[in-house]
């Protein structure tokens, strides 16, 4: 039996990202009706959230659904580079004419609570990014009957994710957009592109390997392929989908891209990510050695992101993106699900 | 008729990636012999050089050649930064107990008297790096008959060389080993991973694209069809063979490398090239934002890489390798094109 139905119980061996903060359920049922594996990032979420998210998509669609969460640490309060930063993006807060206190969404590691949705709700499948939870709570997921996957960025981490247990592994190459899953050290990432990731991770572990970053039509399905994957995670494409939840400047912003618009910076979350390069990461990144942690330095940047977007600006928003976007069409959902996997041959 | 065999008269889909300081005849000549296409680095030879290699080549071998030359410009006397860099490496040249001056090997840029070594020798493919020479001299190369290649990093520069007029496009993925081909705006590669890069530009232009950085076996091969290339080329894998020269400590490096192993660093050069995390890497980059330009820091490193490489240490070397690296092996040129041609189904 092919690797992604004996793993995923899904038709079709394409894996929508999850995407926090840029889609809900609307995407997830979109790409399970069309026989791939919808995602429902969780991290910026509530438990009373997660629930009504799922109970939407098991009331749309008979199929499985992934629930994604952050393992991130909570950080530890960080005074001195929050008010270094702040005081570095006070002329943007007088431009922007800011004197309100703009929250941030939170980004909640996973824990206890989201452990017990997890046990009530039942997902098929849980996948971690920024590595795993602590054992207790990783035993308790796989006591749950959900298939665990987690993201790896170099082969010593998809060794650690094997030997923790995980059912499958996906190998986000440096290609991909969004935050980098790295959390082995997250001070030297490599930034290994998926032509050399992927074989070299289906080499050293025995479980099934997706592959994520750089995909975004049936060539890029059809190499992962070839490369030994076993499935793709797709995310950037379908952010063009109607089924996506992101702003209007994000979405102008995809449409114009080009290959070399992307860099991976810290200045939006305190945490490397790739995303369509803006003012923000111009002036003040895109890497910048003295961030708040993640995701503490996003508290700040909040109010100017919120500012700016009601301006149909993205100049401080996260216009999280991957090197292949340019590949993308606004197509639906479904459209795009199934164009992906006429590449598995 | 395959693309490869059209443009470049050769059996098989590969091409031996031209390795300035790493081989000579030897490796292009068992390449060759193999079916592949053999490439002989003239970057850091004498038109002399070049010719004494390209008669070697013709004595033992009936096939087409590739001569790659670099298309750097001269850099202006940049005495002020240099003398930053001798600064900086004193300490070095103290641990080491140089006093002599080692002169650096030159990296010559294409020009009129080598221009003239290939309307003399006619060699059936003339490849640059670092973008096209003046159009005086393209013309020529151009009307000696040869296939001219050129090496693209982004989308926008294939769009120059296809304007140009070069008959393949070679599409370099951040992935790759030694110096990055990027020509158009130095400052600002966009490191854009294999998986992206090739459909991105074999969608923007209509010649021939091959894929390089990333490929070390049939897999990558296989891959890199997928995405829409007409060849491949292949470098670091092809170091590990014992036809190519490269030092003791480069060889036992290789042999141990790990898929993390690599960084894309200027300090070794004054130009961006990835290579295998040494100890000059680690300790002044592997980034410096005030290097001489290339390739004048080399020839104040060379003393220090030339004194250690004596006592076998590759501290100060440039160690090029690709992020596939670790999925090399030690076998013959020979084995090797078998084995990576076999992916070209």
């Amino acid at each position: 039996m092919a690797h992604w139905l004996q793993l995923l119980n899904i038709e079709l061996p394409i894996i929508q990202a999850p995407m926090a903060g840029a889609q809900d359920e609307e995407l997830a049922c979109a790409v399970a009706a069309a026989g791939g594996l919808g995602s429902l990032p969780c991290a910026m979420l509530s438990p009373a959230g997660v629930a009504e998210q799922v109970a939407q998509f098991r009331a749309r669609v008979r199929a499985p659904v992934n629930l994604n969460f952050f393992c991130h640490h909570d950080p530890a309060p960080a005074e001195q580079a929050l008010s270094v930063w702040r005081k570095r993006l006070e002329p943007y807060y007088r431009e922007l004419q800011i004197t309100d206190d703009i929250q941030a969404a939170a980004r909640r590691p996973f824990d206890e609570d989201m452990c017990r949705v997890v046990e009530q709700l039942r997902p098929e499948v849980v996948s971690f990014h920024f590595g795993l939870p602590e054992s207790r709570l990783l035993e308790r997921v796989r006591a749950s009957g959900a298939t665990i996957l987690c993201t790896a960025t170099c082969v010593g981490e998809a060794q650690l994710l094997e030997a923790a247990g995980v059912h499958g592994i996906i190998a986000q190459g440096a290609e991909a957009g969004g935050h980098r899953g790295t959390f082995s050290s997250a001070d030297t990432d490599a930034e290994l592109g998926s032509f050399a990731l992927i074989p070299q991770i289906v080499d050293a572990v025995r479980v099934p390997v997706i592959a994520a970053g750089g995909i975004a039509d049936a060539r890029g399905v059809a190499a992962a392929r070839a490369l030994g994957a076993s499935a793709v995670q797709i995310g950037t494409a379908y952010l063009r989908c109607p089924e996506s939840r992101i702003s209007e400047a994000h979405r102008r912003a995809l449409a114009a891209v080009r290959d070399d618009s992307t860099r991976v910076t810290n200045v939006l979350t305190g945490r490397r990510a790739r995303g369509i390069l803006n003012r923000v990461m111009r002036e003040l990144g895109p890497i910048a050695e003295d961030v708040p942690p993640f995701p503490l330095l996003a508290t700040v940047i909040a109010p100017l992101r919120s500012r700016a977007e009601a301006n149909g600006s993205g100049d401080f928003s996260p216009l999280w993106a991957g090197q292949a976007a340019a590949l993308g069409r606004p197509s639906s959902a479904r459209e795009l699900t199934e164009l992906c996997a006429s590449g598995w041959r």
